[in-house]
């Protein structure tokens, strides 16, 4: 299915202040970017890297007054994320050197303490992909979807104790308990068709059968019309801007998907 | 100032076919890419992944029958490119890691024979960046700009004894001289504003007084309007296409650079 | 000086266990690695890769029985570390990209929660160096050094509200610390000659001033003598040995580091 | 089987010259190396880094004078090296990254100009191993293996030409034939016991059923004993020393392997 995807952001800054965006899809396995934009207003000169997952993060340093930063995509994409039941456990001896370090605990996902409770929640199912269907019924029925007003993100731990969170501490608690029995897991950021209310999202992948597989215990189903923006450890790694010195949040943002015709892209 | 580009192929394809495709211009610190379309008619799913040197290539099976490869983007690009007369040479112990590899001889810039002629040639200019717009000099003056029928790269050595050559093969000259005298060079491919006739373009980069400096041996004067696709140490790392199997050339090619008002993009 | 430096480590391993070792001192611009060993008894294939962080980390599956690793190195290192008090704050557009993933948070050092705290403890310090030297003092002042029996290690929140800790323990509060003022900072893992009692040591090392420098609360003047095997944003990346399945520690673990006169290496 | 390699060049220096040494080998799936030794004398300010390859790399700056580089190892590696007759061509859409640039042309292998020839020399054999296999012996039979006295390293058309040359000229004829069917081939350089006459080594390895195997067309068979120093695409990237500035060549070389007991290492 092909998506047309759109968020704009929009700041006021108030001195020199250096920030880091995370905001262009790329091309890859699952997606095919057809076509992209991407405005600041006003232009400022920025500079693009790669960063160690693989995203292309954009680095500028914006000066006093309004910011507004503008991405559309269309982008072809799965109607229906690929699922495989019983696909077996990756023998960490068969993981990819890339892949481990998704097997270590990280700044919102405090896998090493996940392991007591994870146990009993992946009772009786086969090692691999089923243990992860498990954890995510499991987080479906302890931890309530609850949007919340606060900007802040809390760790799994602490999501755990609130049993309520975001589709990001959602996924935080599965990735946790995840790599607590060591299936590797990351977080995924960026736009899913059809969510309610539409805002950006976040889900995950777990690394089983010798491949990573989409995960997202918002959603009653899997259905398709993903669309990724950015991978990593966890949010802390895949913030759609990181910004340094005093605090400026988006005063607003908008978010768009869009479902196209075939001939409309 | 801001130029739409574009680029067409077109193909025949007679059996499934790999290809690995470097169309994709990134932002970076001389320029930032608006927007951006790219599109593959039919549609296959392809991979994108990121080179050595920082390129994003794009693999995928072509089947038989036809197949076009359409991309196009807004770029703001500088007017005029940087110039630094006096820059002084970097000393290898001052270069960064990832730019140790351009000083070492590659496929089509054999450095290694080419000492003995870039001896006379930066005679008496101060190391750094006027060595190396003495050697640009030297290959104006030299090798004749010839645009040529044939598809078929050659090497550094090969243009030199043929006294003429295509715009990549005056790049190749440069930047086999400049390696010659430990100035780490590297190949740039991309756009021209205003190139006559129109086409996809070469030119080359000298790494002195600490950056990267672009310099074009078959335009009289540098100006700006370039767009950069692909980087790399010579032709055979930055194909705008690498195709393997029985050999399927692009039967008909279409670049476009066009300037926008502001108002445009 | 010329240290000799060896670690010992005993397991006894009840299943086969996919290790991952972290135990090979890297030449680098502050140590020279002259001679080594490294030796796995009984004697397993093993396979070497490097991480993201430029660890030379060992992979192999262990079998039951009894498992020593042994490794010992003869390393030139500085008898006293460089110091620069006044370095100035680089600015985070200077910053390398490879340095920018050490200014987010990270498992052990929430600096998205520390901000407050470093505030008045870097108050009337120039920006740089001398924020850093602040905040070394601070810990010094407030968190006791105090060896544990503990292994489990805690995060930065956890220990300064306990008050006290590991090297490990005060390393990271300093990281955070440093990170909530935008200053990037990672943890350093090996040895340090005269420590006592001797065992492995962590410090950390914060960028200013254009590079890298160290630092360590838990000594009262930084001298020399530190031979560095790890680096990462905090313990969860460099353990020397991450280890799968059902815990296994070592049961014995034997640290040595000697003084070698000039002739003895 | 255990061996211990050593490795000693001797230089006479006229003035500061940057030197890139590419001395150390590295444990892998088919080596572990258990003690390792590296002595410059007298002692430079060296930094090591991990180039594209993988390569361990030390880099100096030598002072005016007589420099000595003096490396020694215990490795064990493969008494018997792996053959795999039969395997097959791997797809190039299931070749993994990283492998891709093994099949582009490089400096010493043109791999350009050797489709014609390559053709009939592996005529009727079954793509992968097998070709592979077909063109070491194409090698064997039509380029005499004749140790030179020259230093300079020529080119597999050169190579072809005079019919002759020294291990790594065979090397990169057969690394250049197998490319131009489209198999990621790439040069090896390091040690072989029981070599005659004894110095360093150097063979290729090719990628074929999911993963490398090696080859040595100076070899009449495949015996094991090999101790892998560096990889890349020909000798221009794994030259155990490159020298910048007016050339300095070793006046004196000594290489020595030898076969060790189980219990000497």
């Amino acid at each position: 299915m092909w998506l047309r995807t759109s968020c704009e952001l929009n700041f006021v800054i108030q001195q020199p202040t250096p920030f880091v965006f995370m905001l262009r899809p790329r091309s890859g396995a699952q997606q095919w970017v057809a076509r992209e934009e991407y405005a600041i207003t006003p232009h400022f000169q920025a500079e693009e890297y790669t960063d160690i997952y693989g995203n292309l993060c954009q680095r500028l340093i914006a000066e006093p007054g309004n910011l507004t930063v503008r991405t559309s995509a269309d982008i072809m994409t799965s109607a229906k994320l690929d699922e495989s039941p019983g696909a077996p456990f990756t023998l960490i001896q068969h993981l990819p050197e890339q892949v481990l370090m998704y097997l270590l605990p990280s700044r919102y996902c405090e896998s090493d303490r996940f392991h007591e409770m994870t146990m009993p929640a992946v009772e009786g199912q086969l090692a691999g992909y089923d243990q992860v269907a498990a954890i995510v019924n499991w987080v479906r029925n302890n931890i309530s979807y609850s949007p919340s007003q606060e900007n802040w993100p809390i760790s799994a731990t602490e999501v755990n104790q609130n049993g309520q969170g975001v589709c990001r501490d959602l996924a935080h608690v599965a990735i946790a308990m995840c790599r607590s029995i060591s299936i590797p897991a990351r977080l995924v950021v960026g736009y899913l068709h059809q969510l309610q209310p539409m805002d950006l999202h976040a889900w995950f992948e777990a690394y089983v059968g010798g491949r990573w597989y989409s995960f997202d215990p918002t959603q009653a189903q899997l259905k398709g019309g993903y669309v990724a923006v950015g991978f990593g450890r966890d949010a802390a790694d895949v913030a759609i801007y990181n910004q340094f010195g005093p605090e400026t949040f988006a005063h607003s943002q908008k978010i768009t998907v869009k479902l196209l015709n075939n001939n409309d892209h």
